[in-house]
């Protein structure tokens, strides 16, 4: 051998290499050095497919000397030559990258068949007719994915032939019907790529490797990893294995299974298989299969050996497995196993039942849940109490309810999903081209394939509920509509789902919020003993506050002021309060305010009672309550030019004076914040009495209240001293007035890259630091939230300038470095600071972890994000120990 | 003594004890200890009045103790006794703060007169007369500074009686009429205050002090410091000084000279003085004084006495000083020395003088010279061709030309200038009280004072056109005109003022634009020699950068295109880019724009030959280039509802919604820069190729074309690797056209704080750098300069939350911070990275001398700052050697 090595047999593999084997390649070589019963191959390695593009499609030099030496080992470990006409070797191409990537790129099997060796298969097997189902399915596979010939010119011909020959099921088809379609499909070969189908297997094989790795570059396969933040450069491994047949009769087949419920995470065997099938017939969920458990009475001593082979691997992986299998006249063959995905429920009751178990510790466990996939926990539920017009049954697929309007595909779903319309997804059965019409969906309904077919992987993935396989429903395409039991359902008629029970309900139905079950309590308790952070929540109204309290939240880390003076009931006098003439007429308005306040305030307090409550001061410019200037200018010329009501006229033209007057230029960037505290102090002033003033109420009523109080949009110090002392001035007043002695700590945001870089000043007159992490961001990149996210931050994305939106995940090469600058420089003139993160990282897991990291005190996020922040705080403080 | 040293004898003060003593004291101090002829005293210190400040206005423990003892030393000194009825001392009580604030603060003179002492006055004098009026200017003098009872009303009881008397002057007074207004004076203090002017010197003394240091605080010296950037909490010193009299007769007087012409810097004594007359009387510019030259016809001795001090003094101090004198009785009195205050081409023709006459050395004369001041060397001149009409002449106090409406009262002025009326202040003469009106008007025009009154003062200090004096004009405020010669000129009617000639001309006049002088080129030399920045122009057209290069610039820094895309017979075909529906539409519009844009680059570079010329791509959002959305909704409604043209209002339908779906809500955060290059690469495109196209053009005529592409809003250096690729490919193409081989820079604007942060990253793919300081003070600071300097700057100057506008002199605390960051990381990954700034600041000295420091390659800024540039990069590397 000469240079790198590219190809690796089985036995030379170990789980770990899976970033140069894939995860399919380590999982094979892994099994085959337990001993467990794995067809022979080999693997490509996914460097050879990262120098394969670098080359510009080219084979690296000593690839395909390699493949060859490794197919002649495989030949001499299975007696079987490669396009021999007596005992010709078969083989799967399977694509297989480090990360999973299910369905999103392609495989090959029965590679090997030609003219000859399927005459020497069915010789060799004695059944002809199994050996055309093959050399049928081998075409049609190498056509579609080497050749990249349109699928449908294939299943046209084969429906065809089943409809003339009135069968419903492939399996069903005979001999010379299989020799008609296997002529047709050639001819269909011939006629578009203009050349016959390739005879020489070692062709077939070339072509096919290429063909895998040109898969890892496809749309769909390119959407998936943006999706799940994949990055683009990993590559995919190649298998090259042994076919092993599980369609060679009613003693053969072959199936998919986890070693325990990925759906409730239950400690049972799960999963599906098909008699006389192949592989791709499960997956594909053309035909429903049977459920795991059918195979205990069809074939009781191949699954003795299956439950014992999924048991050694649950124990050696100490995870639970999802494994591919395929059974060959009742003798069980592996051709994968990996760490099984799973619902949120199931990866929270799977943690802690292996803990009890005593397979992993405490530690472990936590990391074996995706923090962002708690937020499905969370999903509503159906109200038990409500009665429901259920009108057919699926399989429970994914967790969760939904209602919304129904739609037939998904670029309908993803146009009106984008308007903001919910909708369910109604599909016989969805492929990867419809990934998008799932992620906008409210959730998705298929009549066709089971808990392993696409719809259940993609939606259990990304928490939406799921209905499958619910085969009662006859879906018209063609007319947008579907009819059960007699019911026709049109596009936009409403439904409900519920991907916990699999019912499917006409009409929108009552949903209620969920609750915590007693392992999802359990391993939020184990994360809270090792995490380092603490989590508050952002929560402006007493039943954020309540629902915050109830899943964790440590305190509030920002209530919002603004949204109380965008009540309906207090905008008029807040309008009352801009337009004041003079500082009496706006403080006639604020003393309309202040009780209304204080009650806000009292309120959420109240919920809190003991726990902290970071109470932001007024942050938006004031035209924000002003009506928009283009609206009342375009009111004001069509009652001029209509002969409105003059006074009428004249008022909405003082307001439009005003307005104009507020408007800006950069509104983000304008008076806002604490510089309308220092202009305007009699709005701070007001609030501050209000807080303290609820503080007062509450202490006479014996509860314990906390409020700190922050300053936002804060560039220097010198602002920050002014309006502390504000604070502190109304706060000593009410001390006087009521003899309680208050303890109101007085801080800030840190949102502005100046604050961060003067932040040793700003520090020695704050208690507290909050990071507005929005804001700091926006300043930092230079571009706003509303004008990028729309505009360019998705070419950003695609283009690769940005790995991630800056305002979902924290950006550690920027905004990361002036928040680590400002908290070094925060402690070092204040080591009693306290910091915190208010922005909407504080609730994403890589974000979190970046705090951790930083050395913040807490993180603060939606009442939602708090079971996530909790357990992602507690990852951080695992992994980094 | 105990404690503090609070109060210094004359002899015991130094020229370097200025902060200490205010410059007054020093000057008073240095001058005595070279044996000048200075009246004995003593001065407190500015530390004492910082202490009574940060007392709440109370005397620190000592001081009185200490001034009794200087009292007393003074009292033996001159054999004189305060409060003595046959011999008494008489004192003067001045301000003096460490830096020269003329005329904003508080004198008592004659201090030490009361009913007795003016008795032993006169008998020591033999001059009754004499010691009435000395009696009568100190009840009215303190009674205004220290009682705080307005001067009119002592005014009116003087106009009475010289109206009844049928006088003109003061000091035509008889003794009879002088007793009687004393009597008046006193009566109009006791209805005042309720109590009698004080007669205890000691009082007095103590009172006057108190009023000295409040003088501190007073609204216009408030103002004066925030103008010229002097700190609040320095305090000013208290002079107490033997009086001498000039107005003992006419062999009397007082004065004030420069040892040099400070309008032209010519090298002859210059000044006024005023016989038989006190101090306040020469500024106050009521009577107009006679030219210092007289006094050698008058006081030939005196003024032979007065000349040599003048010469001593400035060898002493090496620099030219103002210095207030006093003759009692034939003998010189020095009251003050001080380094003089000049006009621009004065301290360029004196520090140039110097160094011929070898008083000082080249890097001294650099220091001489304040840059900002160079900018009065580039004002307007009337053109010599023009023909004017002259109504008046008074004297050329402070020179350059300028035309506007006339106005007669500073707030006037202010308010119109505020709308951007250009105006011309006319005054009989003006006082501290008029400094807005000053600042506002292009130009100050006074009938009565002299080169040295308070108009004169402040115009030159501030570079403005002045001419005063002008005793023909008769000033009619109550009716808002002035007539002269019959001309009758109203407010509101345009007139010019040239105050280089002292000329009066009616109407607006054509004004040129300056040359230098030799002096000027010459010390610009020197500048050249010594600095370390080089020095570059913002320039947009070929007028600019030929001025640019004029002024000395070395290349142009900041070309920005969008001006040209705005060219009035441009907009309609970048409006037809913009709208376009593909990609060829748009192609199609911007191959329209493509050879207007190569002129532009051809003609600028053609200009620059050799020079290098650093354009930038275009900066603003799209929707710049569109119709406000607003108006245009409004003219469509209107439309609509008065039945226009349907066409046209469909018409302007799509432009609204194209503007409606291009505008943003923070546009200085929006689509524009970089994002724009990257999202519609057609543009940038265009521009490099009409860059690189006039290059090609240029080269073929054997210019030597410098071109450097500048990108801008980079944040990224992933931006940046791909727009520099764009670039590279159209050289790169045609260089293959052309065979020319093209070295043509890729560098970018360091504007966003994420860019500074991750410059390490940048400076890979970037030639050069060039901080875009306006757009990174925006984003560091968090607020838009239109948003902030109308609305909130100024409330944050006067709370002293920005010590400066950051906009206009370079935050260091923060966006330098960041600046440094960016040029340390950097250079670390790119040494051969070229840095620049073409922020505003880089024309202004302070942010210069950051630059110097930071180790910039150049600065960048407007043409007429060009001069400013090189001289403040010259006086920061002598600075910082």
């Amino acid at each position: 051998m000469t240079g790198k090595k590219y190809v690796y047999l089985f036995e030379e593999g170990r789980a770990d290499m899976r970033d140069l084997l894939g995860g399919k390649g380590a999982g094979l070589a892994e099994m085959t050095n337990l001993g467990l019963p794995v067809p022979p191959g080999f693997t490509i390695t996914t460097e050879a497919c990262r120098e394969y593009n670098a080359r510009n499609r080219e084979f690296p030099p000593g690839l395909e000397q390699q493949v060859q030496e490794a197919l002649q080992t495989l030949e001499k470990k299975t007696g079987k030559v490669f396009g021999d006409k007596k005992n010709p070797l078969l083989v799967s191409v399977r694509s297989g990258a480090a990360i999973s990537m299910p369905g999103m790129m392609d495989t090959v099997l029965n590679l090997g068949l030609n003219d000859e060796t399927v005459e020497a298969l069915a010789a060799a097997t004695g059944d002809r007719r199994f050996a055309l189902d093959c050399y049928r399915r081998f075409i049609q596979m190498f056509s579609d994915i080497v050749l990249g010939i349109e699928n449908s010119r294939f299943e046209e011909i084969l429906e065809r032939y089943k409809k003339q020959k009135g069968i419903q099921y492939d399996y069903q088809l005979d001999v010379e019907t299989l020799q008609k379609i296997i002529d047709d499909y050639k001819k269909v070969v011939k006629e578009v790529t203009g050349e016959d189908f390739p005879q020489d297997p070692k062709v077939q094989l070339n072509r096919a490797i290429r063909a895998v790795f040109d898969s890892w570059n496809n749309p769909r396969a390119v959407v998936y990893r943006k999706a799940h933040q994949i990055p683009d450069d990993l590559g995919t491994a190649v298998n090259v294995q042994m076919m092993v047949f599980g369609n060679m009769g009613e003693d053969s087949g072959t199936g998919v299974a986890f070693t325990r419920n990925p759906a409730t995470g239950e400690k049972v065997l799960y999963g599906e298989y098909l008699m006389n099938a192949q592989g791709e017939d499960v997956v594909a969920g053309i035909r429903t299969p049977h459920p795991i458990s059918k195979m205990k009475e069809d074939l009781p001593e191949t699954y003795k050996e299956f439950e014992r082979v999924c048991s050694l691997l649950e124990k050696h992986y100490r995870d639970m497995q999802d494994v591919e299998f395929t059974i060959e006249r009742g003798k069980l063959y592996m051709l994968q196993t990996r760490t099984a995905k799973r619902t949120a429920s199931a990866a929270v009751k799977v943690a802690v039942d292996m803990v009890k178990e005593g397979l992993i510790t405490k530690e472990e466990a936590i990391t074996r849940v995706e923090p962002t996939q708690l937020t499905q926990l969370l999903h509503r539920r159906i109200d038990p109490s409500a009665k429901l017009e259920v009108i057919a049954k699926g399989l429970p697929a994914s967790p969760g309810a939904a209602s919304g309007a129904v739609v037939f595909d998904a670029d309908e779903a993803e146009r009106r999903g984008k308007s903001g319309e919910k909708v369910i997804l109604v599909r016989p059965e969805t492929t990867p081209d419809d990934i998008h019409g799932i992620f906008a969906a409210q959730g998705v309904l298929t009549s066709r394939g089971g808990m392993t077919s696409h719809a259940a992987v993609v939606a259990r993935g990304i928490g939406k509920p799921c209905v499958c396989g619910c085969e009662a429903l006859r879906i018209d395409l063609e007319n947008k509509s579907f009819t059960v039991e007699g019911i026709v359902v049109k596009e936009g008629d409403l439904i409900s789902i519920d991907g916990s029970t699999g019912q499917v309900i006409l009409g929108a139905v009552p949903l209620i919020e969920p609750e915590f079950s007693e392992d999802f309590r359990l391993i939020l308790e184990w994360a809270d003993e090792v995490r380092k952070l603490g989590v508050r929540a952002n929560a402006d109204t007493p039943q954020d506050a309540q629902r915050a309290r109830s899943f964790g939240a440590e305190g509030i880390g920002l209530c919002r002021t603004e949204h109380m003076f965008m009540a309906q009931d207090r905008l008029p006098i807040v309008q009352e309060m801009i337009l004041a003439e003079t500082p009496e007429e706006r403080r006639q308005a604020l003393d309309k305010l202040l009780p209304m306040q204080q009650g806000d305030f009292y309120e959420i307090l109240k919920v809190m009672d003991g726990l902290p409550v970071t109470i932001r001061l007024l942050d938006p410019p004031l035209h924000e309550f002003l009506p928009n200037t283009e609206e009342l200018a375009l009111e004001i010329t069509t009652m001029r030019l209509t002969s409105g009501d003059p006074t009428e006229i004249s008022r909405k033209e003082a307001i439009l004076k005003k307005a104009r007057a507020l408007a800006e230029f950069n509104p983000m960037l304008g008076h806002r914040g604490c510089r309308l505290g220092i202009t305007t102090p009699e709005i701070y002033r007001m609030q501050v009495e209000a807080i303290v003033g609820a503080v007062v109420q509450l202490l006479k009523e014996g509860y314990h209240p906390k409020p700190e109080i922050m300053i936002p949009v804060v560039m220097d110090a010198r602002e920050l001293e002014i309006l502390r002392e504000l604070c502190l001035e109304v706060i000593r007043e009410f001390e006087q007035k009521s003899g309680f002695q208050l303890d109101i700590p007085v801080g800030t945001m840190i949102e502005l890259p100046r604050a961060c870089l003067t932040a040793d000043e700003i520090a020695k007159v704050a208690d507290f630091f909050s990071f507005g992490t929005n804001d700091l961001t926006q300043t930092t990149f230079g571009f706003s939230r509303d004008d990028a996210e729309g505009k360019f931050i998705p070419q950003y994305l695609e283009k690769k300038i940005l790995k991630e939106n800056p305002f979902a995940v924290l950006d550690r090469d920027g905004v990361g470095k002036l928040v680590k600058m400002a908290v070094e420089l925060g402690r070092s003139s204040n080591p009693n600071l306290k910091l915190g993160i208010c922005g909407e990282h504080g609730g994403e897991p890589h974000s979190i972890e970046f705090c951790h990291l930083a050395g913040l005190d807490y993180v603060s996020c939606s009442p939602f994000r708090i079971p996530v922040a909790r357990l992602a705080a507690a990852q951080a403080a695992v992994r980094h120990r």
